[in-house]
């Protein structure tokens, strides 16, 4: 691609024809959200202003996503030094690329005060250093409610979007990933800076040590969570009905990729959309790990720009803040190839979502 | 139209710029549930195996409909002589056809055990002759909350096919237009061929006598039900965002049509598309109630023809039963204008279905 807005991180195979199929569908966003107990445990997850409070984040990121407001709290979607969640992002994209969406809520601890779908067996996830992440008979029925949802949802004409809110989501993916084999360890992505690897590492390990872990379900049941399991079985049946798919995450979605090739699932219509950010993050290889578990999946990535945003908040971003979440790049990525959206529209729709937050705050 | 599948029962205005603009988009299904107690009065409706079975139908249609079985109990969706619930040739069409499929749930008596939305706000609907049919403040939450699944679930790319399940909703329909001061007495539309009329209007001047039903609201919280203001809700918002819209109905619709009319929301991206049983029907008149309520909108109906099939209960279809319910007439119409489909494959595709019922009964 000549274009400097979308850029491949990783050719995987039949990159152009790829591109080139999901640039003709009506692009679709889905929003699967879930609780881990795990982003309880200190130090594993900054998505929240507390290790207890992350648990609301996915709630609270759909109803902001939706709505462009908090409403179960009286809160502003930002932490105290300003840097926004990444759904103030993604809800920019969405409205400037007029690109619908769905919150799917796969074991939310809190359920978002927005219309949104349910998984009937929906469960939050436990504390996988602890606890089972999830039973195992709640992996199988989610996977398979999903699959449900994704084959009578999508069509051939569109292009199916699927993002992620679960704070914790990076550790259970590496227990995913870790648990089926994959030379996992220190590869995977954070909302931060620093990147607890030892931290993840040692949560991963206690869960692996308790668990015999002899395949698919029971490594789910043992370190993961209801939300991996469930976007790889919406991914499985809206491929069955026709449609292209992006995995709108960074290193979390290759965990997905590894749930649907363990499943026996074909992985010929998925792309993953992500961002500059997590690509280039030092912390994390997010190529390192697809060209390990699907090295056919292309790796594309939306090149944000927040240096030169008047708001130090935003400029976070640039810092290793965030990088991924609610799907933002994957939007992006889809908004630009779809709907022609040009990187100045993306970055003011950006800074005016974030200003009417700021508004709001003072 | 020259076509023998879909015809025009009222022309309203535009009607050519209409079918083509939503012949043009891509269709996708979205299914209403809801129960009102109302169901539960001796005579009011059929459409279960006791008045209080009624309650149960909303929620086991949506399983069937998206999954082809009833789950949450043991049972065939049919009559004990073999009339299939509406459900039945429903899926057939939106599998026929490959539409996609998302039920709603505004306040269903039982949740269906498949993936599904909810609106935060959902509640079941009060007995009217005695209480009121929903709380007001119910109404109105409900009406903006559906609002909000139209606007961000809708593209200008699709076409919006809004079908119902609520038992009794031809009583509740009757209250909607009765109470906002239209002529509705005797013409709204039933499941079986003898339509209870004097029972309906006694319940609803129960239910009118007993409310000063001085406005939109407090009509709906007196005699209505949170189906119809859901969908209403929806449908406003889904114009919002651009897509044309099929009201997949027979009377019912034309309450929705009175509340969007009484909110002051623009009617002009809307259709009913419904059955020649309910067009042809001599117990109801749609075509008397659009004109009186809505007289831009058209009318289209399917020519379903069950009268050649070897099945006593899908002939029970001409005789007057069912008619409508679950989209299936609106359905139809569309498979055919967008998809092409011809009433052979639609009706062979009924039969199976049907076939797939009677093989697990015997």
């Amino acid at each position: 691609m000549s274009s400097t807005d979308v850029a491949i991180a990783w050719q995987g195979t039949g990159a152009p024809a790829k591109i080139a199929r999901l640039s003709r569908g009506v692009p679709r966003f889905y929003l699967f959200i879930g609780s881990t107990r795990t982003s309880t445990i200190p130090g594993i997850s900054i998505a929240g202003p507390s290790p207890e409070a992350t648990l609301l984040t996915p709630g609270l990121d759909s109803e902001y996503l939706i709505t462009g407001r908090v409403i179960s709290f009286d809160v502003i979607p930002m932490t105290p030094d300003g840097i926004p969640t990444p759904a103030v992002v993604s809800r920019a994209v969405i409205r400037a690329a007029s690109i619908p969406a769905l919150v799917i809520d796969a074991g939310s601890y809190l359920s978002p005060k927005v219309p949104h779908a349910v998984l009937p067996s929906k469960e939050m996830g436990g504390r996988v250093d602890e606890c089972a992440g999830l039973s195992e008979g709640a992996a199988r029925r989610l996977f398979a409610e999903a699959e449900e949802l994704g084959k009578s949802s999508a069509s051939p004409n569109d292009t199916v979007v699927v993002g992620e809110s679960i704070p914790g989501g990076t550790t259970t993916a590496l227990g995913i990933l870790a648990g089926l084999g994959y030379r996992a360890w220190g590869r995977v992505s954070s909302a931060g800076p620093e990147n607890p690897h030892r931290l993840k590492e040692s949560v991963v390990k206690s869960g692996l040590r308790r668990c015999g872990c002899g395949g698919l379900w029971e490594v789910i049941s043992c370190v993961g969570d209801p939300v991996h399991v469930s976007i790889a079985g919406f991914v499985r049946g809206a491929a069955e009905a026709g449609a292209p798919i992006v995995l709108a995450g960074g290193t979390q979605m290759v965990a997905v990729l590894a749930i649907l090739s363990a499943a026996g699932a074909p992985l010929n219509d998925i792309v993953i959309g992500t961002t500059r950010w997590l690509v280039e993050d030092p912390s994390s290889d997010i190529v390192a790990l697809v060209r390990e578990v699907a090295p056919e999946v292309p790796i594309l990535y939306y090149s944000y720009d927040f240096g030169g945003f008047p708001y130090e908040g935003l400029r976070k971003y640039e810092e290793g803040y965030v990088k991924e979440g609610v799907g933002l790049g994957g939007l992006a990525v889809v908004a630009h190839l779809i709907k022609g959206l040009g990187k100045d529209a993306v970055h003011t729709a950006v800074l005016r979502e974030y200003e009417g937050l700021l508004g709001r705050g003072g």
